[in-house]
Parts: structure tokens; C-alpha cells; sequence
């Protein structure tokens, strides 16, 4: 059904957009309005598609996740060593569109706080990475790359905490955290999971 | 000059009250009127002290600033060889009011994407609270709870990233953080700094 794949198309590039926008001037600066003022889509299309501005909002959340969620399915698989630091780095502000991910996950921040189903999101955006890490953890203990005495599903609390900890430091002040050293400090934590705890 | 006192006791009073009001209803929750329906304030003493909105918002934010600032002072001195763990628990949310000034943190967040002076104060936050880390850092070394070889500055951003990391899982799902888990993580990693890298 042709139609409505360009239907979920239209409604997914315009969730880009309102992301991209709050990237930029946080969650108040998105309104109908503004996104169109932006530029590539007009108010009539964006009412078309989205009842107020929460339902754009939560759009514009998603479309962020779902933005990190492709560069996680396009890592190496499990029998790769690499890709347990690979996918802290899939969600690592390493370059400007990770960095706008952030700058929008951060402004979401805000909402989450007083927002129940916002908040659920988030935990769940949280605990599905954690399990992504848990895999990683096993499968290099298999490669031996990771001690076989160390306990997945704690070192990957701590791994993704880690990488959850660098990316909220580098959002706000990129300057501090050039892409090598958050990469670094991922790499040495992963290395330092080779010896016994 | 007991009256100065007194108005900056109040100011700092109002200040608390709208951290707290943030921390339940976000930063769109608080208001001149909000506030006061809150109690224990009225809208004629909180428009005497704060000269708009965003007055109130970032006093707000200093305030949650503030108490942990009091939770640092408080701490053993540098030739304990708790000190570390226990600076990295003074920003944790291990109870109801380090949780709240989490929440209250990361709903200004939300404002520090696109407020540049708010950007700067979370800047500053983070290096202030990483320098005392890296002071500790180098004390473990004299003391031998840290191993020699370690780089002090490297380390003291390696825990302040999980620290931070920690929290903002936390405060957004505490059930997953119990205070024991997040402090068995931290010590666990403080543990290891006794090792060479």
C-alpha cells in the first residue's frame, strides 16, 4: 500500500525535523509554528499529522531514538570484539548528529521529570541498551575478551552508566569532551574488563 | 547587618520551596502562583525577591546546587580513605532529597539546551565537583588506596561520568537504582583504582 508508506514517511521526516528543532531551542522553542518557520514543511501538513504539540513532542523524542536505533543495528554482530565498545559508541555524542540526539534527549529531560509516560519511555530506552550490553558482555566472554568471573548484567549497568554519564558531561560542554577521549574512557573501562574483578 | 541576613535567608527559603516545586512539576510547573498556592509563601514576597520567572527558575537551580554543596562541606576531610566514595555519594540519589535535587537538575536540562547561561552553570558544576574528585584521587595515592601509575584527572572524570551516569538512570527509575546497588557500583569501581590500570 504505497500511500501509506509515504504517509509514515511524511509523519517521520517531520518528527526529524521537530528533533532537530529541539536540538536547537529545547522544547519550548518547538511549536507548530516554528517548525514550519523553519523551513520544508508547512503548518497544514504537520496538523495533518499530529493532534497538539505533545503528540509532536513525543514524535520528536522517538525520532531521536529511533535515529540511534539504526547506527546500533548497523554495528558488527556478536562474535565481533569490538562490539561491545561499538555499541556504547552508537550512543556517544561523537559527532553532530549524535550530539543533537543528546541535545534532544536532554530537553526531553525536562518533560520526563513531570511527564509519567515520558518517563517510561525513558526507562525503557535505558533497560533495552542495558540488555544490548548484557549479550555483548557474554558473547566476549566467550571470545575471551571479558574475565569469565565478571557478572554481565552488573558490568553492563556499569558500562551503559559510564557511557550514559560522558554523554549528559558532553552535551552540554563539547569543548571538555572531544570525540577521543569519550572514546578513551570507553575503551580503557572495556580493556580493564579483560582481568578478574 | 541582621535585615541583609534576614532577606537573603528568605530568598534562599523561596529559592528552596521553587526547587522542590520543579522537582515534582517540572520547569513549566512553577510559576509566581503555583508557588505560593505551594505555601509557606506569598506571591507579594516571591515577586520582592525575584524580578521574573527565569529569576526564580535559576535561583531554583542553585538552590538544589546548594544542598549539595552543604553535602560535600560536610564530608571527611582528604586523609580519609572514604573520602572518594563518599564524594561521588553526596551527588547521588541515595534518598528522597538528593533525588529531588536530581529531578529538580534535570528539569533544567531541559532549559540549559538552549539557555547559554544555564549551560555555563552546568559547566561549572561539573568541573568543580571533578577537581575535588582529582584532589581525592591524588590523596588515595599518598594514602595507597589509589595505585601510583593512575592519571588522578583521568580517573577523577572516569567516576564522575559513572556518578552521573548512575544519577540520571536513577532519577528516572528508581525501583531499577536501589541506594545499595548504585553505592555497591561506585565502590566497585573505587576499589579497583587500587590496581594498576
Amino acid at each position: 500500500v504505497p500511500r501509506r508508506i509515504d504517509a509514515d514517511e511524511r509523519r517521520r521526516d517531520i518528527a526529524a525535523r521537530a528533533a532537530a528543532l529541539v536540538a536547537r531551542n529545547g522544547t519550548e522553542g518547538l511549536s507548530f509554528r516554528s517548525l514550519a518557520a523553519a523551513g520544508g514543511v508547512s503548518t497544514t501538513s504537520i496538523t495533518h499529522y499530529f493532534a497538539d504539540k505533545k503528540a509532536l513532542l513525543q514524535s520528536a523524542y522517538h525520532a531521536a531514538v529511533d535515529q540511534a536505533r539504526v547506527r546500533v543495528a548497523e554495528l558488527p554482530g556478536e562474535d565481533d570484539p569490538g562490539r561491545l565498545a561499538a555499541l556504547c559508541e552508537a550512543v556517544l555524542p561523537l559527532d553532530p548528529p549524535r550530539s543533537d540526539n543528546w541535545r534532544t534527549w536532554l530537553a526531553f529531560f525536562g518533560l520526563a521529570v513531570s511527564e509519567p509516560d515520558m518517563t517510561q519511555v525513558q526507562r525503557r530506552r535505558v533497560t533495552g541498551h542495558r540488555a544490548l550490553l548484557a549479550e555483548a558482555v557474554r558473547a566476549g566472554q566467550r571470545l575471551g575478551t571479558v574475565h569469565p568471573g565478571r557478572e554481565a548484567e552488573r558490568e553492563a549497568r556499569a558500562l551503559l552508566a559510564l557511557t550514559h554519564g560522558i554523554a549528559v558531561e558532553a552535551a552540554f560542554d563539547p569543548d571538555d569532551w572531544p570525540a577521543d577521549r569519550q572514546r578513551d574512557l570507553v575503551a580503557r573501562h572495556v580493556a580493564g574488563l579483560a582481568r578478574p574483578e
